[in-house]
């Protein structure tokens, strides 16, 4: 197990007020991350469905799932194994039975299946069939939207959780270097990354990495104007300026960071729109602290820009921690005019203002939780346009 | 590009062709994988709603989705630009505001929100929230379920795809051999992986390899009863068995492989249980061809390990092609008893039967296509449980 149990009760603890708060009686967490969160519960098996219950009269959540799969239930849950409920493999890829039947007979069985429901309407593994099995299942029930709910309770960490994305942070930099060390002309751009995927595999020699929710946003040239395209297995050319987004994981938990790699010398436009964005990133950092809004980031970020002459009014970061695909992002918030909520201690953003010069995005971001008095970044790398000539 | 106009042409009038003779007369497409086999559209941005529609009466489907990544519809997509229909930031992460009423209103303005509208209904990127704002958004319309039309359509693969499948064989019997390799008492459980995404990632001198959608399920020791768990990074030691499942990928086109590695000699019965999987596995690929269904290969499999005294009736493979995550999984058949799919030249299976022996799970498996006289396979690899001592 990860953390203590009584770090995972304190979660679900959490997460009880605030379905109080909104007289939910029965939370269903279709999401991954927010399983994982809640009950510990870690494998690749959500591409089969399976859900977490959080009733409020009921200490552990109930997790349901797939009989193959509530084995890695024992392994990485701090659950009771009263609480680990598998469904039998008829259900799996059935025309005539669906999983989310068996899991209205599980409520019923266990008398949840009234009072005020929650579910998360939004969320990717939410699907409308899903819906449409449980409300025709569950009749005596109202259902209401609690999608984000446990998302919100997710955003303050626990410092055990800190200490993993502060090692995840540091293999985010070794990674960047790998990348740095490897590109050159005639290297192909996926040479670079598979020195990247090398580095954020293997993590360090002190702790060691895992795969992360999604592949780095690497792109080269006029690619990059799409900002959510891929690398080739083109050689780099002198010149090429490679825009790179990546995360280092640990234990699903996620530290992007981004730095541009150009190879050559910068023009007098790449640098000088590399030091406002270096600029106006400090900014926003020297910013941050318990109390601060959201919107004080942004609006530091747009003071910086502006007086350089430059206006984009796009959000320059979000919320950060437990990954699963397709995101790491908490969903949560936007560093972005108009966000108003409130940092606390503990919470951890991305944050990755970008720019365009001359015919290619440039970008340096940070991953920082927030302290009482500032902000601590989790990588150590030089915040500069990366050039090799 | 990756395909000619014509043949993504020919792949919406198969679309088209199912559509009709379900009365289907707007298809609306969720599934990533499903949306770039009809558009070729390819980026990690389906994080944000996006949505492809296809029209009975309309050539080209339409590309629905976010501002920025309507750049990358231009580099990936064969649509005409009035095909590409990107929404403004404000619906992202709103409160206010869903992609999908945007949807709503571009379906009006080209009046296809009429007669009957099919939906992905289980599919895991159609929440239920969209179908709650398609369906109030377009009351006029008659929805029903399409979930697994577009799958079914990609089973058939082409020339083109199926020489990507073949790449991503190579490339993932070049992993599996890296792995291999790597594997030594001392060596931490991530340093292999780390060799392991290296290659994939690289690929081979004359293609390059990208990421995949999911991670390798690869577990040492006890860990691989559960099947979809992860890698640590504890350090190998003498009698560790390493299961490993991976993709080898090509623009998106996985062809799976597992095998064991044992830091040993193989156990009397390891030896002998891993012989039953190959004359199993061996059995099914000689019954392979166009014409056979499903079931039959399933019964191959049965054959042999009932005549070893083997009793295990869990389907042993599944269709495989595009891969968007959560899986490269087709979805659409199982290689099981009772499923009377019908094999058809250019479909493409992984299959991957597993027993137990001793304390540990030992696989053999292949990603091959049909022909009309048998089946081609993927990789070029020992079909054995690769041990070092």
């Amino acid at each position: 197990m990860l953390f203590e149990r009584a770090e995972y009760l304190a979660r679900v603890a959490r997460a009880k007020a605030s379905m109080q708060a909104r007289g939910i009686d029965v939370l269903l967490v279709a999401s991954p991350a927010n399983q994982f969160w809640l009950t510990g519960y870690d494998g690749w098996s959500f591409y089969t469905p399976q859900m977490v219950v959080v009733a409020l009269d009921a200490e552990e959540p109930i997790w349901i799932g797939r009989k193959m799969d509530a084995v890695g239930a024992k392994f990485t849950a701090f659950l009771a194994p009263d609480n680990v409920v598998p469904y039998p493999d008829k259900y799996v890829g059935s025309e005539t039975l669906h999983p989310m039947s068996f899991v209205v007979e599980e409520l019923q069985r266990r008398g949840l299946d009234a009072g005020t429901i929650g579910v998360e309407m939004d969320d990717y593994y939410y699907t409308a069939k899903w819906h449409q099995v449980l409300t025709d299942g569950l009749a005596n029930a109202r259902f209401v939207d609690a999608f984000l709910l446990v998302n919100r309770c997710r955003m303050v960490k626990s410092e055990a959780e800190l200490q993993f994305m502060r090692e995840a942070g540091q293999i985010a930099a070794a990674a960047q270097q790998a990348a740095f060390d490897a590109a050159a002309p005639g290297v192909r751009q996926c040479d670079v990354m598979a020195e990247v995927y090398r580095v954020t595999t293997a993590g360090l020699p002190g702790f060691g990495g895992t795969f992360p929710c999604k592949p780095p946003n690497a792109m080269v040239g006029e690619i990059a104007s799409a900002p959510h395209l891929s690398w080739s297995d083109e050689p780099l050319v002198p010149g090429d300026l490679f825009y790179i987004e990546l995360g280092g994981v640990r234990h699903r938990y996620h530290s992007p960071l981004s730095r541009c790699i150009l190879l050559g010398k910068p023009s007098a436009e790449q640098d000088r729109v590399t030091k406002v964005i270096v600029e106006g990133l400090e900014a926003v950092l020297a910013t941050v602290k318990a109390g601060v809004a959201c919107e004080e980031l942004a609006e530091a970020w747009t003071n910086v820009i502006s007086r350089h002459g430059v206006e984009k009014d796009s959000r320059i970061g979000y919320p950060v921690g437990i990954g699963y695909p397709p995101t790491w992002g908490e969903l949560t918030a936007s560093l972005r005019k108009g966000d108003k909520t409130v940092l606390e201690a503990g919470m951890t953003f991305h944050c990755i203002p970008a720019l365009w010069a001359d015919d290619g995005g440039l970008v340096v971001s940070e991953t920082f939780a927030v302290t009482e008095t500032g902000a601590e970044c989790f990588a150590d790398f030089p915040r500069e346009l990366l050039s090799k000539a």
